[in-house]
């Protein structure tokens, strides 16, 4: 057994349950330098804080997320609350000395985003690591395809088409939610779904979005909340195109209206030399075609179960899948063997940031007739 | 066996060979009111025109468009030239009381395709009938995509995905065709793919498109071309955001370099119901989502092949796989009833001006930083 | 316009139909070195034939097909009848002379089809060519199976699985048909459906079943025939295992009650090096699996539509699908060029020999609580 | 926190650290009656073991199964170990007092089997309950297909047809392994790769298997082993047809040399009503085809991820995909589930016992020229 790290995570809803499994079960998996104890969990009601902690596995409880920052036994801050606090407490946790792993859309605003990379860029000088929880890169079959691409075997990107499709409000009368209020979420499927596609596909092409056209929607423009309604004020579904810095022309599209689709997201590039395709609903497979397979070439249904495949070594023999929560127990294996390295881990706060204003320059562009918007400092 | 109906065709390139495989076969499986008589080809070499027409099977030939319009043979002509040509052969053969099929797009510009339209219009008092050929509108599964939204199965429509994806440009040294001058084909990727998404999506939704924001491509600025090089002055590539009259939103793609993909015309409906996807590499099926089917719900493949299904019923047993020009066999044969019935084929020629208005948006939107771009008169 | 030979068809129901079809226009497409006339159609009821001759495009008519036989202007004879005038007919025409194809399965008794095969090959000591009508070998994408197994890159065949699914019995009140009854068709599934992938099995591993076991089923025992009843005297469904003479282990069904299941004729190989499969459903597309794409290895969805596939330079660009009858017009096109080229066409009757007594086998096993059973002479 | 029950696991392979996986995560997901405490690892050598139950959690560890079946912090036995010790280990732990879990197939003889389920029988009077770990069965596509076998929604079953495709020994020179030794396996891809596909075909239909015809292979006599080479002694594939008490007829295949399929775990199932498809390399995803769906028929592509699927409410929202463990959390879970409520679990061992006469009917029919071989007592 390796040396413990303790870890305090903020919020114990959706994303929390999954954060916890990896926290829990990451080190029976990988060879990872330091051992997470799940020291404490922080959440504003205590008696709803105290179950989930029992459910999840965590030792203590703290109400106040200061509080948690503040704590000897936390080496690590998770942040797994709306996008609204995730400035506030990544900064207080930088300031602190503690490693900071934060959900993704980094932040609400490209300003809070700017202020993040910062402090990232800051405190790493001080050995103090953060990464952004993009958790789709963990996904082997979207490592594999970057890994493709990276060597070559793709050429030059002409094309990327990315799509993120749900259907949960595909329903009217679905009831209202955080996720449905801008003062709390930021945004909706575009902040929400958004944000995986974009960092996706940056990440698979290892290029960067320049500029973007882009409209949004929301179709259904109040919700049942109580015995009332209440007003959603962010979009529904967002669309945009893109260009790449390599001239690569890009079309995305998040929603949350795509009835039947689940959890589709799904991204497609064209190259010179071959293409590749994914779709989660599939996860463990990655399409992908070579031009240089002649007359036999055709998509190929790559089943990506194999030990030289990313990540997927330390589970099970080639055909035994894995699913969703696993791509967050590679997020956190990766986490911590950069922390145990002493290096930054990827994606940083400045990815965030990137994504951040690419979002940004979509609601811009979507508010301005959908006039071509640049990307104000890409890198 | 019924009355026959003289038909002159131009052009006898790839549309000219399966126009002719669709006038030849149509009366041995549709119960059509009148048998096509192959009367007479045209084409401007005579050589290459008479072997033409000895492989299709045509009786006589022409080497002026002119003179075939003008012969008593022939009832109805068929225009399977280049864009360049339609506006003036449709006006011609309108006015000399022909009926008239001709290929899409309809006419190289919108002026072009408003006296079309308006000449198609006037020839329609006279009993003079036209369509333009938008055959994918005949495969079965659009169809019947086309007749479960009309039947309120899919509910209203909310998302539009639609993309046209080739990949036969891929290849820089692809050598220079006529489809990449701007002067003879009008546009690239855009006219030749985007023409036809567009007419499906609208057809489909039995919706039109109000308004667009888009922006075009072209990767390799010159091709092969004899011993030199050529120009290229059409698009490579074209996407574009689309508002539909009903609120729908919608995304288009027209690319020849989609690595892989060969002919991947493909078209996805969300509606409030229901959903429905369609590929046409894999043409012989429909993917039909719908909401009421409950904890058994998912993605039903339909085989389109069973004799209920649209236009299915003139062939084989169900699972017996139809191709590409059967959906010209449809077309010839809606035509031809449309002509013995008396009455107005669809799609005329104002939906293809409607067709032709949208595309022209894409590009006046393009030109302007893809500043949103309504569409004149969307009827 | 090449030298043209009179083809004389016998029997005008769907098998009718779709050779008509191939005749009609095989010489469209393909550069075959004699152009068929369709000079005439044979079927016992006058009014029935005529009207087929009409609609299908035959210029005369006869109602005894040994006439039909006879007639000078008929070079090849084309049996499309119930299995049970198969060998009669085949051993007249060969005795006349003239060049025979003929439907599957060869014969309803091994007994017949060794008849047929003897008779074939002395015919062709006459210069008189016979083929035995395995249309699916003609599907591209099973040509480019048999092409990639002879070239060496599936390597040595371990597993076959082929099944041949259908589903229009399904529903115990389908009627009564002469399919059903084992004086005309023979047997039932097995030799309409097992015939197909028995053939198919053989042709594209390039190597022979020796041994089955096998049992069969009826399970609906009679089925409305007019205002009454009439007994099943063939069976619904036959599933066998066999051994080939390389060692390779195979698994074979038929049925027509697979609910859902239209025309699922499908195949799938291993071998040493790599895999095959294919469905019929699917048609265009081969699934090809190849050990030395390492990592990135994964079941190719090739899509048969290149120029230089199978067949398919005659067709359409890439991507633009061709149907069931195609398999037909390919069928009539190598009959042709082995006519005018002087060399045995292939599957010829022995072939289909080889098949019947593979039939044979697995119902004498079904009949013996299915004990392994050799073939008597596999060549 | 509910009450803590005491685990003692023997053996530590591939499958102690997926039941590992199992015992620590249940509680966190499933509303458990008793808490698993991770008591003690069995293993004969004690460093490996120790390492791995450092590894995956357990607080002690022992050298002697037997002694881990006596200890006092032991209340549940789970069996891991190859085939050849399940018996004896089963049957003391029951004798102790011990509830059994047992790894399938549940033993290498029927007569082992035989006395399993007996001592299963007597231990359940004592509320002693033993289940065997036929994991497929937990997988929610699974489970959703019975149900919607057993709401009648298929109709009366006719075809089933199961395979299980492996290709990690198509390399004749993959080295000698355990599982290829008659004496600690029993057999090769028959009980490995058979044992769950009859189990799951019987569990998905609710009937039972009255015969068999068979035939088995070893393709690759001997393997590296070491320095030298050892002698395989089970077979590398097995084929068999069989029928059910309904009068269903089935076939099924094992086999580990299925080159490019991984862990393709199949079952289809064809009945009056409907049909359904299942493949563990896709295996969020059930297929189903309902005739009375009409016109708009098709097989549906379910995805098996909605809180009311079996076992999906205890996960993620839907479109969120869960992997291969989590069938042995399932299981688990309701093993727990039925010590807490006092009942008998399913599958017990009597149906353990079922399928074993299955497998050795096949080997008694392939010993015999695949004669047909009735299952002695097929309750």
């Amino acid at each position: 057994m390796t040396d413990e790290i303790g870890v305090g995570m903020v919020g114990h809803a959706f994303m929390g349950a999954v954060h916890s499994h990896a926290w829990r079960n990451v080190h029976r998996f990988f060879d990872v330098p330091l051992t997470p104890r799940l020291a404490v969990l922080g959440g504003r009601d205590a008696t709803r804080a105290k179950d989930a902690a029992t459910k999840y596995g965590w030792a203590a409880v703290e109400t106040d997320w200061r509080a948690l920052v503040a704590r000897d036994d936390v080496q690590i801050v998770d942040i797994c609350t709306p996008g609204d606090t995730h400035a506030e407490i990544a900064l207080a946790a930088l300031a602190a000395g503690k490693h900071v792993l934060c959900e993704k859309p980094l932040a609400n605003t490209v300003a809070e985003a700017e202020a993040m990379a910062a402090a990232a860029e800051e405190a790493a000088t001080r050995g103090v690591r953060s990464m952004v929880a993009f958790n789709y890169r963990r996904v082997p079959a979207i490592a594999l395809a970057r890994k493709l691409v990276a060597e070559g075997r793709i050429g030059d990107i002409r094309h990327v088409r990315a799509v993120y499709l749900q259907d949960w409000l595909s329903d009217p009368e679905a009831p209202m939610t955080w996720r449905l209020r801008r003062e709390l979420a930021g945004s909706g499927a575009l902040g929400d779904l958004g944000a995986h596609i974009v960092d996706a596909a940056q990440y698979v092409t290892g290029d960067l979005i320049t500029g973007v056209s882009g409209t949004t929607e929301t179709f259904v423009r109040s919700r049942p909340d109580g015995d009332g309604r209440a007003e959603v004020t962010v979009d529904d579904a967002a669309v945009f195109m893109a260009r790449f810095s390599s001239g690569a022309l890009g079309t995305f599209e998040a929603t949350r209206y795509a009835l039947g689709r689940k959890n589709a997201m799904r991204l497609e590039v064209n190259g010179t030399r071959g293409s590749l395709a994914f779709d989660f609903e599939a996860m463990n497979e990655l399409s992908a075609y070579f031009e240089d397979d002649g007359p036999a070439a055709g998509f190929r249904r790559i089943l990506v179960t194999e030990p030289d495949h990313p990540y997927f070594g330390a589970w099970w023999p080639p055909g035994h899948l894995i699913g969703y929560e696993h791509t967050f127990t590679h997020e956190v294996a990766d986490f911590l063997t950069a922390i145990g390295g002493g290096e930054d881990p990827a994606p940083g706060f400045a990815d965030g940031l990137r994504v951040q204003r690419v979002l940004s320059a979509v609601e811009e562009s979507a508010g301005q007739q959908s006039a071509w918007t640049t990307i104000g400092d890409p890198r």
